[in-house]
């Protein structure tokens, strides 16, 4: 069976069809044609245009089509197939991708998705809301008490900011175990299941361990950047059977990807769909409006990406963060609907001198 | 401590001033600076600014001061600082950055480098040469036969071609013992000795083992693609006791960082600083003039990059791949020198049914 890849190419109809031609052959055998002697690889290994379609002004949408098996079952490799090489040439963007059955299940989605993320919380019907463990340069004991206060005003989620990993300042181990301990404390005292996500992202010697140790010390969720420790990372985690947690994936060093608009990996492919794929619960995003340049309709396609039917891949969470301050709470409100997590940093703390009256403030603005 | 990364931001001066001191923020604490109480923080954990000046029409060169424990001794977040977040941002580019003593220690750049490429080969003063096993479809049996036949004809290196991972076409753990075996052969035929390069892309519960077994089963290098894997994945292969082997870096899915110039990461930091720091001994990138976009000048900068005086690690070797014809070797013996690898995949199938004289005529091409 074949997987579709569906890619934006800029140029007249014979330029993109001559381009997605090229695709085909570059993103599997990447070999001449005429030189390949086997019908078998000419007919089943080398990628086929199924369609090409105009998209736009002076763009085209071609769906190609691969063997599932040049994928080998392997998330690096799909991603090379997706597109290794041709992320070297400009004026060709991934807008969207499907998977064959046998793909799906090697690439299950995420574990606990939306509803997922409702049991272990308790929260029904609500967004969720998030806050980030920062500035890095606290020690661990004065992150946990920073958890803490967190966790008694009421958030849904406390995450590491996606910095810390294993500084001096406040060493993975320690943090883990002292801001772990601090939550569970916490939620003894009010009743609820706030989840501490600890940033793991770390080389293929430690991101595993890290996530066991996460597991092993009490923490509810998991902060991995695919950009930093690669995508396969996060579906190592996913399958991880001593994991076992959710995971919020951070889009450090993947903006280049988005960076132009002709280029790259459309925001609903990357943050929508390839998140999903590689198994993440939750995709964090720089909101529009903030300090980040991502615009409405960015955000609104990368909620499709993370919500619309795909294979049978449980949706994954719309994380948006990134400047998100309490008077814009209703708004975003409004835009992203129930199926959120908002995620507030800086603007957590700079609302006021009392954290916890801050994180019920924040509670109360999303309905909780 | 602090290693300085070198940012170049478009705007006015103005602009840039506050562009450049938001990165001072954004990739260290990413918090707002007001409320940080700590006296430490703020002198010893925030990023400095340490100068600012005019680089071309409309943008300013921006060097940055990062305290190295933000980086944690960690590739992952080594990178994160260099431009985790702010690669969200269009109009900031990583030009170059530092390294410390500390860093340097844990990043201890190629192992091998050109001299010990040279020592391992036996190629003394020229140019190397490399051929690529493909296309993909091929059984493990037919591209040992096809390495056979390269190595017969004197190529100095032989590399998977990137997207062979571990497809049922040519299972890795067949192909390994399979190629190495045939190059082994053809090694003790020709009394030279040519050096083969499986690619070990894969997540982080496979891609050292991938490592250990290519060393076991007598592969001379390995391929692996930062892009797809991650960065750390490179540094823990070029870091495992058990692998032990020069590395040649892949691009693919890397594309992205180069796509606006305006934006993501220069080429020379990207594929000559960056790969040297995660400790590659070759970086593969594409040609100038083939079918990929790259200009003369980009290619020079990644050579600069290459060898340029980089905190006492060892120059990695370039090798422009993508497209290399015959007709064009002269050209670029004059323009690379002789410190470079060439590759060439389907232009040494494409330049006659003899491949051992294709090989062969290539290797004179280069002055062997």
């Amino acid at each position: 069976m074949r997987f579709t890849v569906t890619y934006r190419i800029l140029g007249s109809r014979t330029e993109a069809r001559a381009k997605a031609n090229d695709i085909c052959i570059e993103q599997s055998i990447e070999f001449p044609l005429h030189l390949v002697r086997s019908r078998r690889i000419k007919d089943r290994v080398v990628g086929k245009l199924l369609s090409l379609r105009k998209c736009g002004i002076g763009a085209f949408a071609a769906d190609i089509g691969y063997a599932e098996e040049t994928a080998a079952g392997e998330l690096s490799q799909f991603l090379n197939v997706l597109f290794g090489n041709t992320s070297l040439k400009p004026g060709i963007r991934v807008e969207s991708f499907s998977l064959t059955p046998r793909l799906r299940r090697v690439f299950p989605g995420p574990r606990f998705g939306v509803e997922g993320l409702r049991r272990l919380t308790g929260v029904r019907s609500r967004p969720f809301i998030c806050a980030a463990l920062k500035p890095m340069g606290l020690d661990a004991r004065e992150l946990a008490a920073l958890a803490y206060r967190f966790a008694r005003g009421g958030v849904d989620l406390i995450k590491d900011d996606h910095g810390l990993s294993d500084q001096v300042y406040a060493p993975f181990d320690e943090r883990v175990a002292r801001v772990s301990e601090a939550v569970s404390k916490a939620n003894a005292e009010t009743g609820l299941r706030c989840l501490y996500a600890p940033n793991v992202t770390a080389g293929p010697d430690h991101v595993l361990d890290r996530g066991r140790i996460a597991h092993h010390r009490g923490a509810g969720a998991l902060v991995v950047s695919p950009g930093l420790a690669g995508f396969p990372s996060v579906l190592a985690l996913r399958q991880d059977p001593l994991v076992g947690l959710p995971i919020l994936s951070h889009p450090a060093l993947i903006g280049s990807f988005t960076v132009d608009p002709g280029s790259g990996i459309a925001h609903r492919a990357l943050y929508g769909l390839l998140t999903r794929t590689a198994g993440a619960d939750v995709t964090i995003f720089p909101n529009y409006g903030g300090r980040f340049s991502f615009t409405q309709a960015d955000c609104r396609q990368i909620v499709e990406g993370c919500s619309e039917s795909f294979g049978g891949l449980q949706p994954c969470c719309p994380a948006p963060g990134g400047g998100i301050t309490m008077d814009r709470v209703p708004e975003l409100c409004d835009f992203y609907g129930r199926d959120v997590i908002f995620l507030m940093g800086g603007g957590l703390s700079g609302a006021g001198d009392d954290l916890e009256e801050n994180c019920q403030n924040f509670r109360r603005l999303v309905g909780g």
